[in-house]
């Protein structure tokens, strides 16, 4: 059954990886399952075809069959259960993969997804300048903490999982911000993941729909 | 094996059960599974002993025999893939309702999240009362798509699941602001997770613990 993923047109990030379905692509690739892409527009996700697939209008969505799935974590969750490479066999360990899937985007990507917020929908408030230090300070606190919990293992629970990649998806986003390497381990944990054959084939994937379009082009 | 969960021994909501042990307690009762709790003080919270639980210094955590997980939506998801009740048993749907899940807690609590987050950790700055507008717009625009999907559904996707656990109380989260109500499909929906006989005894099971404790006593 042939897998159809949704990507941007023209990411907003003109190709860095950072849009949602790399992470989508990365499980793929880890999974060395293929896939197909379909390339939606921004105008397009809002139209209900698109909607009928993901309710907030937005990417990536994976299509299976019948099987419809919106939510990166749902999806990478879905490949990583049906495919080996992405959650371990022992069924403490698996569910402790599976906390971490969690923790990445619950506990962390949110103090994150703030910082976003602050640039590009209140770069131009008056508070913006006063304010954005707050938003990093409280980065800072949840990265401290979880650079203390890694300390100067590889990965977070022994062998690579589908946790880790959702972690590494997440902390990509800081790497411009420079937040990132104020906290060295995590800095070289995200270069781990970098470094993994499948994220290089799935970052390549993006860049080449990516390169020479500029995102406010 | 027994289960032991942590919780605040003196939530910040003083009972209204918003403290994130109500999410586990209501997926164990929906598993009619017993538990023991072991409450934790905000300062015992922070100490190397419940750190090693919880690298981020929070409550939930779940203890049953070797295993320990933190972070809630990880613990409800090992509760709902171990016991019938929470995960549907068709492949589909059981991969729509973990989507859901994820999608709760990446998708829709990061918006609610920046509300408290303003409330609380930013409301005596000079922009809060001109900011706190923007903030509250972004959720109802999340809260509004949602809505659309969940039309005249009863639950998200067929039976109640984990996926409705999860979302049923990210959403409760707003109602103090008055902007669930605004929603009124919502506002239903929450409602009938409320009227579940096991959200209830989870309720009043943390009620039990922080009635007549004031928050700020």
């Amino acid at each position: 059954m042939s897998i159809i993923i949704t990507a941007f047109e023209r990411s907003p990030d003109g190709g860095k990886g950072l849009a949602r379905d790399t992470r989508v692509r990365w499980a793929l690739e880890e999974a060395e399952q293929p896939y197909e892409v379909r390339l939606v527009s921004f105008a397009a996700m809002k139209e209900p075809a698109h909607v009928a697939l993901h309710p907030f209008g937005q990417i990536p969505t994976y299509e299976e069959g019948d099987l419809v799935l919106f939510e990166t974590g749902g999806i990478v969750f879905h490949i990583a259960e049906r495919h080996a490479g992405l959650l371990p066999h022992d069924a403490h360990a698996r569910a402790r993969a599976i906390m971490w899937m969690f923790a990445a985007l619950n506990s962390v990507e949110p103090t994150i997804l703030e910082l976003v917020t602050a640039k590009f929908q209140e770069g131009d408030k008056p508070w913006s300048k006063e304010r954005m230090p707050l938003v990093a300070d409280r980065i800072r606190q949840r990265l401290g903490q979880l650079s203390t919990r890694l300390g100067d293992a590889e990965w977070l629970d022994g062998a690579f999982s589908a946790g880790d990649l959702m972690m590494v998806s997440v902390l990509l986003r800081l790497r411009l911000s420079g937040i990132l390497d104020e906290f060295p381990k995590l800095a070289a944990y995200v270069a781990r993941g970098e470094a993994r054959p499948a994220y290089k084939r799935a970052f390549a994937a993006q860049l080449a729909i990516n390169a020479g379009k500029p995102a406010n082009g």
